[in-house]
């Protein structure tokens, strides 16, 4: 193909990131559903991020939380999804994460390999309000699906309270709002027994 | 739930379109994988917009790009797919989709209705630079699938050469750069009888 190099390492990575729609998350969609996969959720991140950046504790640059809600998940193209209570899978993650990172954005020409880096350590690094802010989505977005269905992924993971609280309570860190919410959907799922009570 | 009318009206949106997720497209999903649908197809589409920028023949509000590619097929959750090359489909399509615009943005506060049916249409009404640069994407996207995949959508439609061009010749309103790729990849198609010759 007669295309200057540029343009073709930019399609090759949006060829590659296609991959991303098989990787399936242990979240079901709405109405009992199959279980979501990576690409479907940042989709729903990013409009709910747009739509709810009212609640962010700080000021955002909405185009960023955007785009790094959008690409949060392209390294589990080759790392796989892990599952939020998993904790054995989470001890490896972080190094998977890293070479799938180096791999999948290496197809890009340097300057955007930089970029979507830069974008994707911000997002990991948790230190900055957009950052704060996506990873509230990363949450609520689970959280408001899982709840439609009755807690069903929390009951067939048998999670407790304190697992779901040591992840769902930094979203208070992006969105004190919306972890009021959030805080109302977790003891209405322990009071219905789809979360276990700690021990 | 105890919490304000306006959230509630906002998540009541986001979980709605989560339903988006079931609406299948045409389009196989590269390594002749299952069909797409509309949520991850706007999920790619977003991405590729945010990468291939420099290629829009006019300068863009990226943001607002990104959010009419992520928001162009909420409509399809009650109005259906309609394929590109579906001429009985066509016919239909705008009074399905007003129907389901009134329904589904009116989940939303007034505000956010308006601004979302604006930027809706918006795209719809293909004027603007970034509503022509959001349709080459949606246009650009599944010619990129496709032909990874032998152009195998084209084979089983029947679908010719007028009839592609007819759509994707529209990318060059949006950005010339891609159109040229875009011919490139039709020519070789016809020529590999992967899209018909017209009679």
């Amino acid at each position: 193909m007669n295309m200057d190099e540029r343009l073709e390492k930019q399609l090759a990575f949006a060829l590659e990131i296609d991959k991303e729609k098989n990787i399936l998350r242990q979240t079901h969609l709405s109405g009992h559903g199959r279980r979501e996969n990576d690409a479907e959720h940042a989709w729903h991140m990013a409009i709910m991020a747009y739509l709810l950046r009212e609640y962010s504790n700080e000021e955002v640059d909405i185009g960023k939380v955007m785009l790094m809600c959008l690409i949060h998940d392209i390294v589990e193209i080759d790392a796989g999804d892990t599952y939020a209570y998993d904790a054995k899978g989470l001890t490896t993650q972080k190094a998977r994460e890293d070479a799938a990172k180096e791999r999948i954005f290496s197809l890009l020409p340097e300057d955007q390999k930089k970029e979507l880096i830069g974008l994707f350590d911000e997002f990991e690094e948790f230190q900055t309000a957009e950052s704060k802010f996506a990873h509230a989505m990363d949450n609520l977005q689970p959280l408001m699906l899982n709840n439609s269905n009755g807690g069903g992924d929390w009951r067939e993971h048998q999670v407790n309270a304190d697992q779901v609280y040591g992840r769902q309570s930094k979203t208070s860190l992006g969105s004190k709002k919306l972890y009021e919410v959030t805080d109302q959907i977790i003891r209405e799922n322990i009071k219905q027994g789809n979360i276990r009570e700690s021990d």
